[in-house]
């Protein structure tokens, strides 16, 4: 399959933005103030290849999600954080999950959790008079202080990790001694979350029906109450331990993974129905996207383990397979339909886009560095190109790519998500644009002719690390800035 | 090729060295007064493999160099710094280049360049009377400040970076608004370098030419001025793209490659021809060496890539092959000719040396570390030895080896210039006197009988260490020590 990445030629927006204010950088594309504040639904998909859906070659038909993203804008060249959590991070923040102390998954037992003093979506968002539900997968944090209705949801009901949590238990050493057994958690603002059931192998085939169940009813409630309101439906699937829900186990004849795809593309089209049957569909904003790309299929990685294809790597590894999973977004009137785009566009930009569209910019906190960009005149289609040119691409502290227009470089590479981190004296260069596979190393190749693409790179990194100097980073599991 | 390395069994001279007074250092081998101030023409290569010279095994006849060599002093085991602009550094320094923050060739747009606070060679001759200038490839700075006229040289003419900096605006992605367009530079000391000529692939090829024509030209003047001089003749072969001058081009009939080798046989030969019809040779002190190893042959490595036989490894890798480039000085009636030695000499050396030739030892700055040793003993053939029995091999901020007498000490490793970075638990421990291919690691094959030798190693290593502590390195692109 061939990406035609454009060439993008423009100004130094997305770059120079980076050392303003957030709130001066979010004016630099403006789309106009929104009419009315748009229902927002945020469907976040567990480990999702680029090419686990139909349309993007996958090889299980996924009509309802190919059938959404022609209604809408859809984005080849989305590009997520490299792991469950820094995603997460980052659409709840904008900002670099570095940042935040939320840079990678944390094993069990490391300091943990998104700081209560970040300013996240859902506070954004319920701030501006917004009813907001978490459903699924969090995964920002474990304990107490740190749940959802800890940071901005009116409501949650599911897992605070993610659905390996399910295993533990059926282990023959497991300890509840040493370990809590995982459970499936419910909580309303304002008090404890508590323990619903426990999260084993049986509740886990299930979660993505209640899910779906629970965002279903609250799409419904709140039609009718008439407010706004913003759902995450996060998918606990497509994640290990691969067990589709029992009414689709075996529906697709090839294994429980390619059962999952069709039972997840199911569950996206009971979540687009009950906004039809609630009559909010014409102003209700869709995104629905992975939080980082699939893991396999790799000899090291369990199952089928999905596709990354065409692109080179894929969970937790730097390469274009890793970067990029589904993107799409779905507002009627608002993005124009059956349109396809090979932009930039980064998870981080969801967060100052979607303020500006519910009419929030300046709810964006001033006093911290925010990452992301406004990208509403692209969805919206006002402006052809995305504002922004580069991705930094962090694997838990190191940066191990920099997308830069249509050259990527990368200082550091593994291969898989359990491969060995190699480390380069000289930074690899590939043209993403004519070698979407990665396969053919330019410093080298080409006699260094493409060395000089680490000057935008290197003052890139470097304007990152002015504002890290400037603004510390939380470290994992800090509460707040001088806190330790 | 075998190689005779005699075991050297001497005194903690050297070593001891490092934690003395630079000024007392050099004291330890008089060599008596020098009798008259002696021309120095340093011709530095590029990317020269010890295997790239008729001499030493090369696959194309270097006639002009082979017959230098037997002029003077060849030595087997001149050891460099592993990339470019280190070994630059180190010339011109007599520092390791970590101190002065030069440790790598640093990647377009990250902090570089020598800090104006170092003391260089050139400013140590200028300041001792010598009219100085460099043509060629400077790879010490490439911004306003940091030009050779702003290091001690009252002129030059070249390139402020690499050759491949000739290949960038032929890359289809290249934007002059994110990188400025490559030039030829020219500039003398008290006014603001200029450019000269786009630096292109045109510009690229004959570039050598020109330092040759300019090295001529200051030969020819200042031999009449009477004055002596000072000349690095800092060619920019044989570095990618491998384009040989039009002259040469096809002229080996075996490709760019070995054009290249014959062109520069033929470049070094019209520089000795000039001191010859200036009548200067016999009261001109000649030294010809490589910056570094070559690239190749290797897969990753474009192009033919020289040849480092029979060593293992390359340019950047911490091997034999990484280490030595040909090394080897004339000086007629002052240095034997006709001398061959495996003496271990490395080029942080001719700091310390030269300094001490020309009577400027005192000049040698006393409030920082200078690790090269005085080898004016050696060299003149007063002493069969040299001063020095190890060389430590630092990639950018790593110490990858350690050659102490005739063993060598691995703690990380890299096959090639652009193969991965392999650290190790246990060091390995080559024998190079026995096992010059670096092909049976000692220590675990043994039995660990060899252990012993990181004893001084890690004596070698600590007292660097406490030297670093006592004198913190600069950073990259540091204007002097304790700036930001």
């Amino acid at each position: 399959m061939r990406i035609a990445a454009k060439l993008v030629l423009r100004s130094w927006v997305a770059v120079v933005l980076l050392t303003l204010t957030p709130g001066l950088a979010i004016s630099a594309a403006p789309s106009g103030p929104p009419s009315e504040k748009p229902n927002i639904v945020y469907i976040l998909v567990d480990n999702w290849g680029w090419g686990d859906i139909g349309i993007q070659g996958g090889a299980t038909p996924t009509p309802r999600i190919d059938a959404f993203a022609a209604e809408g804008l859809r984005m080849t060249n989305f590009n997520v954080q490299n792991q469950c959590t820094p995603t997460r991070s980052a659409i709840h923040t904008g900002r670099l999950p570095i940042r935040s102390g939320t840079q990678k998954v944390p094993a069990p037992g490391e300091p943990q959790g998104l700081s209560p003093w970040e300013y996240t979506l859902a506070e954004l968002l319920s701030d501006s008079g917004y009813a907001t539900a978490l459903y699924g997968k969090w995964h920002l944090g474990n304990q107490r202080g740190r749940l959802p209705t800890d940071q901005g949801y009116d409501e949650w009901y599911g897992i605070r990790e993610s659905a390996m949590e399910a295993s533990y238990t059926a282990t023959p050493q497991f300890d509840p001694e040493v370990f809590e057994a995982p459970q499936v958690w419910q909580g309303v603002r304002g008090s404890e979350s508590t323990p619903v059931k426990p999260f084993d192998l049986e509740a886990r085939a299930v979660l993505d029906a209640e899910v779906v169940a629970k965002t279903v009813g609250f799409i419904r409630r709140q039609a009718k109450a008439g407010a706004p309101f913003y759902v995450l439906a996060a998918f606990s699937q497509i994640h290990p331990p691969y067990l589709p829900h029992p009414d689709f186990a075996g529906r697709s004849g090839a294994g429980n993974y390619p059962d999952i795809r069709m039972q997840l593309d199911g569950d996206v089209g009971r979540i687009l129905d009950a906004l039809d049957a609630a009559g909010v569909a014409d102003n209700t904003l869709v995104i629905l996207t992975g939080d980082n790309a699939a893991g396999g299929p790799s000899p090291e990685w369990p199952g089928d383990g999905g596709s990354n294809k065409p692109w080179r790597g894929g969970l937790s590894t730097g390469y274009e397979g890793g970067l990029r999973t589904p993107g799409m977004v779905r507002w009627p009137g608002r993005v124009p339909s059956g349109r396809v785009s090979d932009e930039i566009f980064s998870d981080l930009d969801w967060y100052p886009t979607l303020a500006n569209f519910v009419g929030a910019k300046a709810r964006i906190p001033a006093d911290r560095p925010v990452d992301g960009v406004d990208q509403s005149a692209f969805v919206s289609g006002k402006q052809e190109n995305s504002n922004r040119e580069y991705v930094v691409n962090y694997v838990g502290n190191r940066v191990f790519s920099v997308k830069w227009r249509t050259l990527k470089v990368h200082f550091y590479t593994a291969e898989g998500t359990f491969s060995p981190i190699v480390e380069h004296t000289f930074p690899q260069v590939y043209d993403i644009e004519n070698d979407p596979g990665e396969s053919r190393e330019l410093w080298a190749a080409d006699g260094f002719a493409h060395l000089w693409v680490t000057k935008p790179v290197m003052e890139i990194l470097g304007r990152i690390g002015a504002s890290m100097r400037e603004f510390p980073n939380l470290k994992p599991g800090q509460d707040f800035q001088g806190y330790e």
